[in-house]
C-alpha cells in the first residue's frame, strides 16, 4: 500500500473517530512530512484525496481543514467525475525546483501595460526592426525553395546559413569549421541543450552573479548545483574562480563576457586570458554567451572562444538582440566531441529548427545587411544608454548606485539606497508609471534586494528621461517614508554587479 | 597583416635578437595599448600567441615575460594538440544512453539520394502542400502585425491561433479550455516537455512496441525505463495493461491510437474506452499523440481526449502531416495541473515558438482551408496507400506479412519471411534502387530483425509501384541466396506489429 494512500487512511480512521472534529486544521504538509520523514509530495497526494473525497476542505493559503459532514462521504466514482490523477504529485523533481523557485517570486513577474514606461525587457526596438526587408528576403526564399524548406529539415541547420555563420565568425576571430556551427532555436535552448548534454542531478556549474535568469532556469531543470561568482566593475572576479573550482569541482562556467545581462559590463581582454588559462589549468569548460551586436574590428569584445586555444569554450550567439528576437534563430559553436551529443538531443527536443526562417536570415544577410543593421542599433542604443545614465545621475538621490554598461549592452544594474527595497517599491513605481525588473530573478540566492534592472534598447531617449525622472521620485519618496537619513556609499564604493 | 601579428612578430624579433632577454618583462598590455595608440585586445591577443608559441610565459596579475629558452619553441599545434578538457568524459548520463542507442543503430542511418525510391520518411509530400497560399498569408500577417510578430512573444503562443485550435479540437470532441491548449515546436517538443515535466530517472513508461523513435528517446533522455507494450492486429493490446501496471508502475502510458506510427493501424472505439477504464483504474496518465489527419466527423479516430471524463489525458496535435513539417508548430492539450510546470519549462527550453508562423497558420486556416487541405492530402494519400497494398500483395513472396493502415496513417510495417534480416538486406535494396527504415528504429529491444517501416505519404502511385516491385525482387533474391525453401506463416498468423 503507497505510503500516500496510508497517510489517507490514519487521518480518515481519525476523522470518523472524531478524533479530528470538524474544521480542525490538519498539520501543514511540511511539518507532517518532516515528522514522518516523508516527501512533502506524499503528503500532500493523501491530503488531495482527503479533499476529493470529501473528508477535508482546503483553502489556498491558509491550510486544510476536517470537513463539516455527518454522513460518511459517498464512494467518488458516482458523486464526482473526480480527476483520480493528482498530476501535482506526478511532477518530476525537476518541474518541482522550477515550480519552487517561481513561487520564491510570485508576485514580481510584472507585465509591461499601456500607460507604463517599461524598462522590463532587454529586447531590441521593434520600431528599429527591418520587417519590410526581412518579408521580401523570406518572399524570395519561398518563391525559390519553398517545399524543401517546409520539409523536415537536417538538425544540424540550413547549410547555407551555417556556411554564412562560419565566415562571419571568422571575421570576429572564431574560427570554427561548418560541422562545429550548430543552429539552435535562439541561445536558449543552446544553453538547455549544453546543460542536458553535460549535467547530471548535483553537478556543480559556476555562474556569474548576478546573471541572465533564463541560464539560472536551464541549469536548475538539469538539477545542478549553482555556485555564484561575485562580479566586480569589470566584470566576473576570475580571481575567485581557483579557489570556487578546488571546493566545488564544477563542470562547467557559465559567463557572458561582453554587454553581461544584467549589468550590462565586458571583461577587459586581460581578464579574458586569465580567465582562459583558470579554465585550462582546472579543466573547466566555458560557456560562453555571447549576448550584444557584434563589435566589428574593435578588440574590446573579441569572444572568449576566439582566444581560446585549448577547446575548453562552448560559444552561443543569436539574433535576437541584432535582428528580431521572434525568429528564435541562435547559434552555437560546439567543440567537435560535442556535436554528436548536442544533434541527438536537439532532435529528441524539437527535430529541427525551422528551415524556412534560416533560410530567410541568411537570405536577409547577403550584402552585409546584417552588419549594416548592427551599426544602426548600436549608434541608436548608444544614445539611449547616454541618456539613461546621465538621467540616473540627475534623478537619483545619493546612495544610489548602477553600473555602468558597454556599448553592446541592452541594460544596467541600479542598487537602491540603504534600505530600500526593489520588490517592495515596485508596486509604487507602476503606479508612478513605470517598471524595472527587481533584482531578484538575477541572483542564484535572490540578492540583497536593493537590486534592479533598467534595460533601456527598446525606450527612445524622451521615454528613457521621462522614465528616470518617475523612478527617481518613487525613489525619493520612498526614502522621506522612511524617515531616515540616507546612508550615501561613498564615491569609491563598487557598484552593486 | 593584422596588427596583432605585426606585433607579436615585432616582439618575436626582438626576443630573437637577443633585445628582450629571457625573464625580462613585457609592457602590460594597457601600456603597449595606449603608446601604440592600439585597442587593448589587439596587444593581448599578440601578447596570448607569444606565450602559446612558446616565446613568452604569462603569471596572471604579474604579467608577460620573456621564455627562458635556447632553440626556437617547436609550433604548438605538433607538440601539443593536447586537449586539456575530455568533453565524451563530461557527458551527462542522459547524452551517453542516446549515444549508446544510437551506435547500436549506426550504419542503418539511411538517408535518400537522388537515384533511390525512398520509403524512409513519414513525411507528407511536399508537391501537395498549398505553399503559396501559405506565402500569401505569411505576407498578410508581416504587413499587419510583423513588428509586434518578431518580438519576444508569451510562451503559452499565439492567442488568436490557440482559440482557433481550441474550436477547431471542439470540432473534433475535445473540449479544452483556451489556458489548456500550449503551442509547442511541433508534437516531438510536447513530448519532451511532458518527459521533463513527469519523468524522474528509473521511472517506468508504457510504450507500445513498435513505435514512434522521438517518443522513445525523448523518454530515454529523460532517463525512464521503457516497458513496451505489444500491438495487435487492431492496434494495442489493452489486455495487456493491468499486469503491466501491477508489475512496473508506470508513471504515464504513451500511445498513438490513430494512424499509428509505424503500422499505420488505429484503436477501434470499443479498446478506447477499455484503455481509459483501465487507465482511471491504475491512475495511469496517458499521452496521445494525435498523429495524421484529422478524420472530420468519423467516429472512428474519435481522440482518448474526447473520450477522457478523469483528465487523464494529454493530448498532442501538429500541422506536420496536414500542413507542413517545416512549420515546426504542434500543440497540447495539458491538464490544467500541469499548464504551469509545461510552460515553466518550455520557457527554459527556447523561451517560446516564434510568433510570425503561428500568425501565418491562424491567418491560413480561416476560411476552413486547414480542413480543405486535410481532405485534399487524405484523398490523395488513400489512392497511395491502396497502390501500396496491392503492390505488396504482388510483389512480396509468401511469408512476408504487413499491417493495414488506417486512412489517416502515412506508413506500414513489413515483416520479411522467416530467416531474412531488414538490416542486412538493406545495402541491396539501395543498390536496387529502393530504400526503407529497418524496424530496429521502433523497437525498443531492436525487434526480431524482420520488421521494416514503408512510408508512403510522399510518393506518387507510379513510384509506389516501381518501389515495391524492386523490393520484391530484392526479397526473392535474398531469399533464394538463402538456398532454403521459406517458412511460409499461416494465414491466420498476426502481423509484426
Amino acid at each position: 500500500v503507497p505510503l500516500s494512500v496510508q497517510i489517507r487512511r490514519h487521518v480518515e480512521r481519525l476523522i470518523a473517530d472524531g478524533v479530528l472534529v470538524p474544521e480542525a486544521k490538519l498539520p501543514a504538509t511540511r511539518d507532517l512530512a518532516r515528522a514522518l520523514r516523508l516527501n512533502r509530495a506524499t503528503v500532500a497526494v493523501a491530503y488531495d484525496a482527503l479533499v476529493a473525497e470529501g473528508w477535508a476542505h482546503a483553502h489556498v493559503g491558509q491550510g486544510t481543514f476536517v470537513a463539516n459532514r455527518r454522513a460518511p462521504p459517498p464512494s467518488p466514482p458516482e458523486r464526482t467525475p473526480a480527476v483520480p490523477l493528482q498530476w501535482d504529485g506526478a511532477l518530476s523533481r525537476a518541474a518541482r525546483r522550477l515550480l519552487d523557485e517561481a513561487r520564491r517570486r510570485q508576485g514580481t513577474e510584472v507585465t509591461g501595460s499601456p500607460g507604463v514606461i517599461s524598462f522590463l525587457g532587454a529586447s531590441p526596438d521593434p520600431t528599429l526592426f527591418p520587417t519590410e526587408e526581412f518579408r521580401r528576403a523570406l518572399n524570395h526564399v519561398i518563391k525559390r525553395e519553398g517545399g524543401a524548406l517546409l520539409e523536415y529539415h537536417p538538425v544540424a541547420g540550413y547549410v547555407p546559413l551555417r556556411r554564412h555563420l562560419t565566415a562571419w565568425l571568422g571575421r570576429h576571430g572564431i574560427e570554427a569549421r561548418e560541422e562545429e556551427v550548430l543552429v539552435v532555436n535562439g541561445s536558449q535552448q543552446g544553453l538547455d541543450l549544453i546543460a542536458r548534454a553535460l549535467i547530471d542531478p548535483g553537478d556543480a556549474v559556476l555562474v556569474e552573479e548576478p546573471t541572465y535568469p533564463g541560464a539560472l532556469q536551464a541549469f536548475a531543470a538539469a538539477q545542478a548545483r549553482l555556485v555564484p561568482v561575485s562580479m566586480g566593475p569589470e566584470g566576473l572576479r576570475v580571481d575567485l574562480l581557483p579557489a570556487l573550482v578546488d571546493q566545488h569541482h564544477p563542470k562547467l562556467l557559465y559567463c557572458q563576457p561582453s554587454g553581461h545581462n544584467p549589468t550590462g559590463v565586458s571583461l577587459p581582454p586581460a581578464t579574458r586570458l586569465a580567465l582562459l588559462e583558470i579554465a585550462r589549468r582546472s579543466r573547466l569548460a566555458v560557456v560562453e554567451d555571447g549576448f550584444g551586436a557584434p563589435d566589428e574590428g574593435a578588440g574590446a569584445t573579441t569572444p572568449l572562444r576566439a582566444l581560446d586555444r585549448h577547446g575548453l569554450v562552448i560559444h552561443l550567439g543569436t539574433l535576437s538582440k541584432i535582428l528580431f528576437p521572434g525568429l528564435r534563430v541562435g547559434w552555437m559553436v560546439a567543440p567537435p566531441a560535442l556535436v554528436a551529443p548536442i544533434l541527438r538531443i536537439k532532435q529528441l527536443a524539437d527535430l529541427n529548427t525551422g528551415a524556412l526562417l534560416q533560410a530567410a536570415v541568411f537570405r536577409f544577410c547577403q550584402g552585409r545587411r546584417l552588419e549594416r543593421q548592427a551599426r544602426l542599433i548600436r549608434a541608436e542604443y548608444g544614445r539611449r544608454r547616454a541618456a539613461l545614465l546621465s538621467g540616473l545621475e540627475r534623478e537619483l538621490p545619493s546612495g544610489s548606485t548602477w553600473t555602468v554598461p558597454d556599448e553592446n549592452a541592452f541594460s544596467l544594474l541600479v542598487s537602491l539606497p540603504e534600505g530600500l527595497d526593489a520588490v517592495d517599491l515596485l508596486p509604487r513605481a507602476l503606479e508612478r508609471g513605470v517598471a524595472y525588473a527587481p533584482g531578484i530573478f538575477f541572483f542564484v540566492g535572490g540578492g540583497d534586494g536593493r537590486a534592479l534592472r533598467l534595460a533601456y534598447a527598446a525606450l527612445p531617449v524622451p521615454r528613457i528621461e521621462d522614465g528616470v525622472r518617475r523612478l527617481g521620485e518613487v525613489v525619493r519618496e520612498a526614502q522621506r517614508r522612511r524617515r531616515r537619513p540616507a546612508h550615501p556609499v561613498g564615491a569609491g564604493a563598487l557598484p552593486v554587479v
